[in-house]
C-alpha cells in the first residue's frame, strides 16, 4: 500500500512503499540521498552503501532528476533530514527514467521566464507550491457548484459553437462548421436569459472566447466563465446578493479546505461580513478626492480600480467592493435603466483587490423598452430573432452576472499575472501546447 | 414574500404572493380560472366576479397563455381544484404579456416535432417534466464534482482551442485564430495525461467537439465530456474502480435529491452493489450463444450492445456492465497492451442499458513502447512533440476515462434520443438557436 510523502512520519519503523518523482540526488561517496516528491510533498530516501543491497545502491547510479521511482523500505525518524523522516530502501524500481537535462529547471533555484515555463507546463507545475495553487483553483470551482446547487440554481450547458450573440462589438473567433460559418460564443448571455425564463435560476461554468488582441496581465482569449441568471428579482441588489453569497462561500470553503495551501502561499483570507456597495457616482467622488478625475460617462480603468481598492482596504478593511449604476454609455443595451436616472444602468461590477472579477445587471425584460434601448445603441432587436423571442412569450424580471474563474484566482491569490493561475493560457500569441 | 406554487398548500387562509407563467385560462362567465406555473409546479387562481375587485376580474380579460403574472391573494383549500388549493386574488399584475399564439404548444396536448421544439427550446422546457429532467442532469453534474473532489482529484481546465491532438482520424472543427489555423479539441486526452504527471489525479468537465456527420440518436458535434486521469495505478481495473465509484455516487445522489423528479418520470434507480466486469472475449461468447457472431478484431455496435444489456438485465439484474480488453485493432495507439496478450488492450467501455457511457484505459507510459505502438498504427510519436514530451521526463503509470454527461443522462433516464437531455444540441444540421 502506497504511503504519501507527507505521511511517512506516521509510519516510522514500518515498511513503506513511496512512489514519486526524483527532486534531488546527492552522492557523498558511500551514502546517496534522494529527495522524492509526490502530490503531497517531499520525503527523503537515504541509501548507505553498507546497509542496503548492492543492487539498490547501484540502481541509483544513473538515476536522473524527475525520474519516476517506487521505493520499498523502512521509514525512520531522522534529525538530519529536513523532512524529519528518511526511508532506508530495500528495493528501488525505476519506473520511468527522465532524460537529462529537463527543458526547464524544476528545482526552483533558476528563474525561468513565464513563456518557457508555459511551454513545458506539466514540468513547471510539478511542485508543491503550484499544486497548492491549482488545488485552490479546484476548490473555488467546487465551491461555486455547491453554492449554486444549494441555492436552487440548475446547471445548464449551452453551445459554444453558435451563430447568435448579443454583445455588440466583441470580436469573435470564426469556426468552419461543415459548409457553414459559425462563431465561438463570447458569453452564454443569450442562453442564460432564455433558460432563466424556463428554470428561473440557472448557472453555467464553461469556457468563453474573446478574439481580442489584448496584451495585459488580465486578459486571455479563452477563459472560464462562471455565469448565472435568476428570474423574479426586484432589482440589481438581488443579483448582488447572489454574488456576495457566492464570494463568501468560496472564501469560507478555501479557508476550510486549503489551510496548508494558503499557508504555503502566505496568504490570509477572511470571509467578509458585508461587501461594501457604492454607486459609480460615489466611486468617482472618492477618486476625485484623491486627484483622479473620471468623467461622468466614462468607465474606470485598472489604475483607478487599484486606487479604489487601496481606499477600501485602508478605510473599510475590505478587499472587495461592489460598484453599481454604471453609466449607460459603457454598458450593453440590455442592461436595465433605473427609473430615476436614465443616464445609468442597474448594473454593477465587483472589484477584488482592484481586479474586476464580476459584471452583472438587472436585464431589461420589457420588449418595447428593450427595442428602444437597442436602437439607442444603433442595434435592431428584431434582427436578433432568437434573442428577441425571449421577451415576446412571457419574460419575468431577471438579472445575472458573469464572473471569471481565472480572475477570481488571480485576485484571491494576488497573482502578478492571470496566466500564473491557468494551466495553459491562450492569448493572441500563445496557441500551444 | 413569494410563495412557490408547490407550497401554496402550506399557506391556506393566509395572504400569499405567487409569481409565474399562465399555463391555462378558463372563463365560465362570472368565474375565471388561471392555472399558474412556476419552477416548482402549478397552482390555481380562482377569480369569481362577485368576490374580487372589478379591476382584478377585468385585468384577466385579455390575458394570454405564457404571460408572466404576479398574484396577491388568499390561499384556500379547494376540493375542486386539481392541485388541492386555490388563490382568490386581491391584486394581479401582468408583468409580461405573451404574444398569442405561442410558436409551439406548451400545454402538452399537441405533439410537436423535436426540431421545432428545439427552435423554441426555452418555451419547450417551461414545464414540470422538463424542469425535472434538467434538474436531474444538474444533479449528475454536481455529483461528479463532489465525487472527484472528495477522492482527491484536482479540477483542471484545458484549452479547447488547440493545435495539438492525439486521437487519429477524428474529424476536427477548424478555428480561425487571428492569422493562424487552430482546431476545437476533440478531447482533453493530451492535457489530462500531461497533468496527471504533475498532480497525479485530475478531472475536467467541459465541452468536446467532433466534426463528424453522424446522424444517430447518440451522436452530437458538441457535448459535455467528463474526463479524468489518475497516476500510479496498477492496471485498468483501478481506473474501472474510479468509474464504478463515480456511477454509484451519481445514482445515490440522484435518488436522494431527485425523488419527485424520478417519480414524475416513473423511473426507479438502484445503486448497484457491484458492476459486472467481463472481457470482450466473454462478451462475444455470450453474443455467440444468442446467435450474434462478432469477429475477434471487431468492436460491438449499438445492436450487440443492446443484446448484452438485455442479457445482464435478465441474468444479473444489472443495467450496467463493464467490458474490458478491447481489441488492439479498434483502440488508439496509446492504450496499453497487457503482457499476456498483445492482440488486446487494457481498455474498457461501460455500457448502461446498452449505451456506451464511458471509455477508458490504462495508457502506455513507456516511451519506447509507445513509439512502437504509434508506428504500428502508422503514426510518428515524435511528430506529436508536446505529447511525446510527457513520456520523456518521468511519467508514472496512469490511466483514465472519458464519460459523456449527455450519454449518462440518456442512459439513466431511458431517453429515446440524446437530444432530449441537452438544451440546445449541435449536430451537422443544427447550429441554432
Amino acid at each position: 500500500m502506497r504511503v504519501y510523502a507527507n505521511e511517512v512520519a506516521k509510519h516510522h519503523n514500518k515498511k513503506v512503499l513511496v512512489q514519486g518523482w526524483v527532486q534531488e540526488l546527492r552522492d557523498f561517496g558511500g551514502i546517496r540521498f534522494i529527495l522524492l516528491k509526490d502530490r503531497s510533498g517531499y520525503t527523503q530516501i537515504t541509501i548507505p552503501k553498507k546497509e542496503v543491497p548492492a543492487s539498490v545502491y547501484n540502481a541509483v547510479e544513473n538515476l536522473t532528476k524527475e525520474s519516476v521511482i517506487y521505493v520499498w523500505g523502512i521509514a525512520k525518524k531522522s534529525e538530519k533530514a529536513k523532512v524529519g523522516s528518511e526511508i532506508i530502501p530495500e528495493r528501488i524500481e525505476i519506473v520511468s527514467l527522465a532524460e537529462a537535462p529537463t527543458p526547464i529547471d524544476t528545482s526552483g533555484k533558476i528563474k525561468t521566464d513565464l513563456s518557457k515555463r508555459l511551454d513545458h507546463r506539466f514540468l513547471d507545475v510539478r511542485n508543491k507550491k503550484s499544486i497548492a495553487l491549482f488545488t485552490i483553483r479546484s476548490k473555488i470551482f467546487k465551491a461555486c457548484v455547491e453554492y449554486f446547487d444549494s441555492n436552487g440554481f440548475i446547471n445548464i450547458n449551452t453551445p459554444k459553437i453558435t451563430t447568435i450573440g448579443v454583445e455588440s462589438g466583441a470580436a469573435l473567433f470564426e469556426v468552419k462548421y461543415f459548409e457553414r460559418v459559425a462563431y465561438l460564443a463570447q458569453s452564454p448571455q443569450v442562453y442564460k436569459q432564455m433558460f432563466a425564463s424556463s428554470f428561473e435560476k440557472v448557472y453555467e461554468i464553461a469556457p468563453v472566447y474573446r478574439a481580442e488582441k489584448s496584451h495585459t496581465a488580465q486578459h486571455l482569449t479563452e477563459f472560464i466563465g462562471i455565469d448565472f441568471e435568476q428570474a423574479f428579482i426586484e432589482s440589481e441588489q438581488d443579483v448582488m446578493d447572489t454574488v456576495e453569497g457566492l464570494i463568501k462561500h468560496i472564501i469560507k470553503k478555501v479557508k476550510e479546505e486549503c489551510k496548508n495551501e494558503l499557508k504555503l502561499w502566505q496568504r490570509e483570507l477572511s470571509v467578509p461580513k458585508k461587501i461594501p456597495r457604492i454607486t459609480m457616482r460615489e466611486a468617482k467622488e472618492i477618486l476625485a478626492e484623491k486627484g483622479y478625475k473620471v468623467p461622468e460617462e466614462e468607465d474606470l480603468n485598472l489604475e483607478t480600480q487599484k486606487v479604489l481598492a487601496e481606499h477600501f482596504l485602508n478605510e473599510h478593511k475590505s478587499e472587495l467592493v461592489f460598484i453599481y449604476y454604471y453609466p449607460w454609455a459603457v454598458r450593453p443595451f440590455y442592461h436595465m435603466k433605473p427609473e430615476h436616472d436614465p443616464s445609468v444602468t442597474k448594473s454593477f461590477d465587483l472589484l477584488w483587490n482592484g481586479i474586476e472579477v464580476a459584471t452583472g445587471a438587472q436585464r431589461e425584460h420589457r420588449y418595447e423598452i428593450l427595442k428602444k434601448q437597442a436602437a439607442e445603441k444603433g442595434l435592431d432587436l428584431d434582427s436578433m430573432s432568437y434573442y428577441a423571442e425571449i421577451f415576446r412569450y412571457g419574460c419575468p424580471p431577471h438579472g445575472g452576472t458573469g464572473l471569471g474563474l481565472d480572475r477570481l484566482l488571480e485576485a484571491m491569490m494576488l497573482l502578478p499575472n492571470i496566466r500564473e493561475g491557468i494551466l495553459l493560457p491562450r492569448d493572441p500569441e500563445r496557441l500551444t501546447p
